[in-house]
């Protein structure tokens, strides 16, 4: 085993990943901005050291000062946490040339996952359902006329070359594909100097379901029972849950045994998770991309599963075998994740970076986990995310443990800075929200629009 | 259900139980002294009555000012949390006669089961394993001799009218017991002038196991899987878990099976527990005492179970039927709890209360839950008991809840009193805890000698 990792990462996170790091008997090594000097991490680590300026690109993202500071520290291994580099195969690349483990999988994977459509190509030859389109550009009109008969309205007409939004359209019936096709295509020329244009069943109005996988490096993988992260608003993730009530027992194992396979053939190595597009008309799952990397909402499979997945993390990536199988996994509680920002919901969530004057945090009683990077009188700072805590609530079952969730967030006292607190709150009471009847677009298109209205009264 | 419930207790307890009252939507009265006007439980009930000076015989124990305090804010119900007059039959009668809730058992069952031999007789008539000894009064030596024989050395020769230590000798074998027979009468008679003497088999060399059952009004009993509470101190508990690794699952149902008949036959309602202990030697349990209340450690058996017990307390009180049945009993998993006190282990467990100048409660993570009634700033005070907080690790096994438990303490910074924490963590590490190897005498014949020693190095 690993006798001292580096956390090339700040926060949250970084707090947890140090727990995890004590309880296994390994030094932790912090690396830090300028900004973050006085942070928790910083002073639960056994070494720290400061990697540059407060701004992401000088520290968080700074690969040479980084690797720097693990080589000079005599760092076994690198956890990367979320975010910043976690997903960045040039830096795993760089922790491999410098015989540096890195704790997620081979620079390779990341670089194959990290590319949308050899991530989609891998999956298919896996057996993974992708979204239904096109393979490769289309053509002509007559192409897209045929293929969206195929693949059943609405399509979405997308620039091959593009990727910000310009070039994409939504077609509703054949007509409307007939009117757009050609301005479609002059649009993306313009835009991308590119006029190949592809077709994608059009899947926004469907539920975010995403399963986690292990690997160890012994070919063993076990997979988690899907969370349902469709409550989210400019594809940040609002509310987290496991299991889906709308997700069978079949269900789940079909879609397990899945990216179980999946995992196995694509090499893969450590804990990622498989984003699903769920159709609610058809109930089809359609693969979107995979996170090679552990995710903010890991702790509600942990509750749920009962394992510890930084540890199993920290395990696998040294060579051992998984300290689980998969008939270990539980599937028989519920577990809901709120994430308590520093923000303005009613503001366009604008960040409310600040001195956090005083914090309450409920810990305590049955079902309740809070995890947190900060304490009463420290700071949110404007260069980061703007977290506060992240509290997770675990029960029998769903009715539980948003009356204790409600409970919680409740008594989660912030003085200093706005948070999304009273927000929560009325979603957590949403009678949508609770019967899941909810899908990607349900925040955006409904339920913000009638919570702007309630609090401009 | 109740609209409003008193809490006639304070601390960590009150917390746990406005909270629940919180979730179930129902008001918490706060009742506190002068010393706690502070107090976290303070501020989060929804009202509160001041009930007298820092004494408990003034306020916490001030039937009176409770019972009026009650009436004043329309309380339906008393919930008396543990300690203070939660196994007081006086104070159960009495809100009984002002109508007012209490939410435990019956008085008339309090009483019967806070009277030693009433309840033991009550026990045996229901088939529960009583210790076994002389039915009343044991009167020459010849008897005494022949029942020694039949329940089998070593024995316990006590004062019937005794009961604080005078009077009371240990026989190892027959010819001990003839030497003290009459030594022991005389002695009884001079301290208590009643020289009739009863027999019991001397079982201080055994294990406390106990065992909690909650009982609606319906006629339903659900019993607990066993906590091993042997690691007690001037019978102080100081880590509780459950289950017990040395008890089979088929001791926990046969013991399972006899209190809750027990629990039935003697018209049970709410939550208890049944003390026993266990001879190592002949893996027999015999029944100690019953507690009609909630007890500290109650977080255990929630976290393994699956439950939520004071809400069901609340619930079965007010007529409700228990929330769960025998078969949601989980017994799949381990929890241990330690307590974290304001005390000097190496000045003989003195209390140090004074001022928590900083505490850092390292909430987070799988499986911890820390349940406190103070803060940073707050107050330990001199006039109740020194616990700061209760820290209750869940995991698979126990293992794996030792080292978060160990790693959780290390973190469990406090500035400004003197704590526990070191003998705990030795504790923790000890080969024969680890291995459930020891009883009720373990910490003060063995453990502690051994420390002493070492903290006086």
């Amino acid at each position: 085993m690993f006798k001292k990792v580096l956390i090339a990462n700040r926060g949250e996170i970084a707090v947890q990943i140090i727990r995890s790091l004590h309880e296994m008997n390994i030094k932790a090594v912090a690396v830090y901005s300028t900004a973050d000097k006085d942070s928790m991490f910083v002073k639960l680590a056994d070494e720290s050291v400061c990697i540059g300026g407060p701004q992401p690109s000088e520290s968080y993202l700074n690969m040479a000062a980084i690797i720097d500071a693990a080589i000079l520290t005599n760092s076994e291994a690198i956890h990367p946490g979320y975010g910043f580099l976690s997903e960045n195969a040039e830096f795993a690349e760089l922790c491999e040339k410098c015989s540096i483990k890195f704790i997620g999988p081979s620079s390779k994977v990341i670089d194959l996952m990290g590319n949308k459509s050899h991530a989609k190509a891998a999956m298919k030859k896996s057996g993974v359902p992708t979204i239904p389109g096109s393979d490769g550009s289309i053509d002509s009109l007559d192409d897209a006329l045929k293929l969206a008969d195929e693949i059943g309205y609405p399509v979405m007409l997308k620039a091959s070359a593009g990727g910000g939004g310009k070039g994409i359209r939504e077609c509703d019936n054949a007509e409307e594909l007939t009117e757009i096709f050609n301005t479609t295509k002059r649009e993306a020329r313009i835009s991308y100097n590119d006029d190949s244009l592809y077709m994608e069943k059009d899947l926004s109005d469907a539920k975010h379901i995403e399963m986690q996988v292990i690997a160890d490096q012994k070919g063993n993988v076990v997979y988690f029972p899907e969370r349902d992260c469709s409550l989210q608003r400019s594809h940040q993730k609002i509310i987290e849950e496991t299991p889906c009530m709308e997700v069978s027992q079949d269900q789940r194992e079909y879609l397990g045994k899945i990216v179980a396979k999946a995992t196995k053939e694509i090499g893969y190595e450590n804990t990622g998770t498989f984003e699903f597009l769920l159709d609610e008309k058809t109930n089809n799952f359609y693969f979107m991309e995979m996170n090679t990397r552990l995710q903010v909402e890991h702790t509600v499979s942990e509750e749920v599963a009962g394992v510890q997945l930084i540890k199993a993390q920290i395990q696998v990536a040294a060579g051992e075998e998984l300290p689980f199988t998969q008939d270990d996994i539980k599937v028989d509680s519920y577990a809901i994740e709120c994430r308590i920002n520093a923000e303005d919901p009613a503001n366009d969530f604008r960040p409310s970076p600040g001195k956090l004057e005083r914090v309450s945090f409920p810990f305590g009683t049955e079902g309740v986990r809070i995890d947190s990077g900060v304490e009463s009188g420290d700071t949110i700072s404007p260069f980061y995310d703007s977290m506060i805590s992240k509290i997770i609530v675990h029960m029998p079952d769903k009715p539980q443990a948003v009356v204790k969730m409600r409970r919680v967030i409740d008594e989660f006292k912030v003085d200093g800075v706005k948070t999304n607190r009273q927000f929560l709150d009325d979603l957590l009471q949403d009678k949508h929200f609770n019967a899941s009847d909810f899908n990607n677009l349900y925040i955006e298109k409904s339920f913000l629009k009638e919570w702007l209205k309630k609090v401009e009264k």
